[in-house]
């Protein structure tokens, strides 16, 4: 399990001895309901609990604009900015030629599928500002140019209430060469 | 002394009255030595070794574009990313009307005196992208606009190499914000 080291380890096996049976039980029914009920969204392939996840079947929704995403968990953090409208797409990882993540083993043919048929007009390139994130921008942004959507990539540059000084070069050089015009 | 404590002071006196005589006589004429020789650039009020400094000095740099910082620090952080060529003006800090930091405490008559006089095409605002510095950038914005330049904030969004899940709802929501198109 992420984050339970060895010792995590004994410590929740010793609790689990020590807790009454019924406890027990129920974590266990819990973790077989969780696994039984998890649907994966059969448009945007995140997780839900209907074929067609909560996201996808909001109509007040931007059916117009699709954010790409690694994981649900992107979706998660997305949502929780309360800033977006529109729908998801997750493409279940990044590029990773090293650890055999290729193109064939991410939802790029089901996103290609959405673009053709689902009225989208633009594709916001979430995935992760790191090498396999870039990448797998960079990847997209050529393969669905053709289809005539608007192609975009979110912004890289310093946090908000950052500090210059505590900037690494790499991502204020970012911020430097993404800068905007400002509307006064 | 900034990141000197009154452990460290002590730890930094007692070693003082260790040292050899001309070690602490020469420590004690290099810290005059700074102060005597140390100018602020009579241009953009970097700090520098001469009236005017290297980076106004320097014939090769765009003197269209100027880089609107706090800092000299800020002037050497944006040096380190090595993506700038412009010019610098070095405000001497950000509004902070509760510290009694007003427009009159910072080198903003210089800059406007700049932008008329010195055939500056872009400004770009490279304030911290905190309170501070956001509120001193818009002011700057609507300042700088009528006198005919392009006035530019740096980019607020994940860093490099960074992850959409450990990012603030803030900075995410900026990031989507300022995404921009991909030219692939």
């Amino acid at each position: 399990m992420p984050g339970i080291g060895p010792k995590s380890a004994q410590r929740v096996a010793f609790w689990l001895l020590k807790v009454p049976d019924e406890d027990a039980l129920r974590l266990a029914r819990m973790i077989v309901e969780v696994k039984r009920q998890t649907r994966v969204c059969t448009v945007c392939f995140n997780v839900g609990v209907s074929e067609i996840c909560t996201i996808c079947a909001d109509t007040r929704r931007d059916a117009t604009v699709v954010c790409v995403v690694e994981d649900p968990r992107d979706v998660v953090a997305v949502e929780r900015t309360r800033e977006y409208r529109g729908r998801y797409h997750v493409l279940g990882g990044a590029l990773n030629p090293l650890e055999g993540v290729g193109p064939e083993q991410l939802r790029i043919r089901e996103l290609l599928y959405r673009l053709d048929n689902d009225g989208i007009r633009e594709a916001i390139l979430c995935t992760n500002p790191n090498l396999e994130g870039d990448t797998t921008a960079m990847y997209l942004a050529r393969l669905l140019k053709p289809f005539g959507v608007k192609v975009t990539r979110i912004a890289s540059g310093l946090p908000v209430g950052g500090d210059l000084e505590y900037a690494d070069e790499l991502t204020l050089g970012r911020a430097l060469e993404g800068r905007r015009e400002v509307d006064a």
